[in-house]
């Protein structure tokens, strides 16, 4: 039975999770919960998470949430599948956890406040100083990213790092779409630009973009 | 060359290494960093931590910060040093990241509103109502847990989801000494505070406790 992965379209940290299995080539069913309709708060939800939040598997008798030990998981149960979403060796290991880390507790708090003040503001109530503010403690976070580079990619090879942290830049990103003065992307340092580029053009990238966001 | 682990006094991050370190036996040395002095903000350690935050380990070539690195790190590069912070099994494995993650993105969000509104703000700028808020939204967030035990402790055996916990409620208790009124000992789930003790009866417990709170 194929392991069964519970979406949401927007979330960075389904996403995250979305690119891992691919990355990875593990079989996978995805069934897409609904934001707008409640779905992560339904019973039958709570049951998997009592959080009410995606992402969530289900591998057999196990379910597991929170994305980061999914990522984790999948690379501990599915050894003998592609490539490995963390390096080896212990230090190399470590280095990436320590990543994935600083994406969820710094870059994570930078985007939930700018997207609170963006998207999930009616525009009429925005407040452009807490929007400039929100925006700068990204751009400033960032800029700490681009000179931290091991490779091509975050850690040297493709890793669980990218993955988890495109995903949040590209949330950020969004919120300048809806507000075009946001004046993010010029902000955004070139090496971190020229990064994503790397991450969109692996052949499972283009399928994983939002539906919503197209 | 015994590994390097430096610490701040207070810090529940640092706190979390330390009991991790004991737990294993693992031989270091112990640099303590003065918040008062800003000795974290100092050249010195910003070249090993750039976020000039504690803890952070120097083991041989290797400089990591963020707490949750680190505790994978000594259960992977000490595999044959006393007990592990992580089972064997991948599915236990995952089930206490999962638990870690969960202390670090809720438990520590409340216990941070808490710390905020009581430790650094001065009594005179007290608002009780923000107060008795992060100190509900914290006892609501250890009902749940109260509810979550897979044995004595949180995961069955004796693991690094203990130790990321308990110095999370400990700094918030820590909040009560301030202001009595707090009443959030009261709160507590019974199972919480005789999990708690299960904590602080192990041997080694008693010299990790913060000296300024002694």
């Amino acid at each position: 039975m194929a392991l069964t992965f519970y979406y949401g379209a927007g979330s960075p940290y389904a996403w995250r999770v979305w690119l891992a299995l691919e990355h990875k080539g593990i079989p996978y069913e995805r069934k897409v919960l609904s934001f707008a309709e409640g779905d992560p708060k339904k019973p039958e939800f709570l049951a998997l998470n009592p959080r009410g939040k995606v992402p969530a598997i289900v591998d057999g008798d196990l379910r597991l949430y929170e994305s980061a030990a999914i990522v984790e998981y999948l690379d501990d149960a599915y050894p003998n599948y592609g490539k490995r979403l963390f390096p080896g060796s212990v230090r190399d290991r470590a280095v990436v956890r320590r990543m994935v880390c600083e994406a969820d507790n710094y870059v994570a708090a930078a985007m939930n406040r700018l997207a609170r003040s963006v998207l999930f503001t009616k525009p009429e109530e925005w407040n452009a100083e807490r929007i400039a503010a929100a925006r700068d403690e990204l751009a400033a976070e960032l800029a700490r990213w681009s000179e931290a580079f091991r490779g091509d990619y975050l850690a040297g090879p493709l890793s669980a790092a990218d993955y988890t942290l495109y995903p949040l830049i590209a949330l950020a990103l969004r919120c300048e779409k809806k507000q075009p003065d946001l004046a993010l992307r010029e902000r955004l340092p070139q090496r971190i630009g020229a990064w994503m580029q790397g991450v969109e053009i692996l052949p499972f990238f283009p399928k994983t973009w939002p539906a919503h966001w197209k």
